[in-house]
């Protein structure tokens, strides 16, 4: 495409390198900021160059911060005894959204895959291990991707623990409410069937 | 949604405030970001705040340029005396891509729209008039929305030129190619049987 301009040109190349944007829409995103105030687009910029220089990631569970500490490691009200370890920042975001859960974090920032080069010195689990010694867990969570990766990270942490004392999970796999028996794929279904739960 | 940060929830909000972007999808361009090397954050700021302070408007034509002449007037190698009236830049940037036009522009800016409060006098009328006066243009083109208000706009500009040595056209109406008879509208359909042209 003819962009008539070396701005527009780099402004859409920039903002096309976004997942899920191409040009087309890039080039839709320039052309609104160019009809709107100067300040939108400082303002903007600003929040996206204050995001990206100023966060900081927990020192105790690796969530995004605005500080040292992240606001769940901080609060008093989580319940200290419960540790739930995930893949990555969106999954805690996930998980608070739920509702469901008021103990502790741990982001792992990935899981360990010798295909893509992940070891497990690559991810924070030295740190979990740590938190582990030093604080008495009664029970650990993992809320970890279902796939081969998730679970030999699931399967390499809780052999590192080695705790009798903690009980280890996992999140339950099964059919995901609202959809549909005939179209669930076979190992979850089969899952499902093998690990049914009580009605209640 | 809890972000857990502020720094998180201002550059989503900034980002959602663009057309077509979610907080959902803000979150993830966001969540992108932090994963990236901090200088392609740094770029893409830099971009979009060189873009918005840096924009200018062709004085000639109004059509989007780093100078105060845009590439297509300050070309030796264009049409001199045919003129494309358009609304707005990505209207060039469109017909440019098409290869089929080699003469000038002239971008209005908008149309007039009593509905909407855009009078001729908010519109770039009177520098088209005055380059006309000024070149002796031998067609003048209106590519405009093929709406009441593109149309109320053509037809008051044709008014004001009164000058009968100059062809006034209007870019074809009819059913876009690759579209289907059965499901084109009735005016379009009418029109185009109406101003049917020659087989060739």
């Amino acid at each position: 495409m003819n962009f008539s301009s070396n701005l527009i040109e780099n402004a859409v190349r920039e903002i096309s390198k976004l997942p899920g944007i191409g040009s087309k829409t890039a080039l839709r995103l320039v052309l609104h900021l160019l009809k709107q105030e100067e300040q939108s687009t400082l303002t903007l910029t600003e929040a996206l160059r204050k995001l990206r220089q100023e966060i900081q990631y927990c020192r105790k569970c690796h969530f995004i911060a605005d500080k040292a500490l992240c606001s769940i490691c901080e609060s008093s009200q989580r319940e200290q005894h419960t540790i739930c370890v995930v893949e990555n920042s969106q999954d805690v975001m996930a998980i608070e959204n739920t509702a469901q859960y008021k103990g502790l974090y741990h982001v792992l920032g990935g899981v360990i895959s010798p295909m893509e080069g992940v070891s497990p010195a690559d991810l924070h689990i030295d740190t979990l291990l740590e938190r582990c010694f030093a604080v008495d867990f009664q029970e650990i969570i993992f809320a970890l991707s279902p796939t081969m990766e998730g679970d030999t990270t699931a399967f390499y942490i809780s052999k590192k623990i080695q705790n009798p004392e903690i009980k280890i999970t996992s999140i339950a796999r099964g059919i995901p409410v609202g959809s549909e028996i005939e179209y669930t794929d076979e190992i979850t279904l089969g899952r499902s069937i093998l690990f049914r739960t009580a009605q209640n």
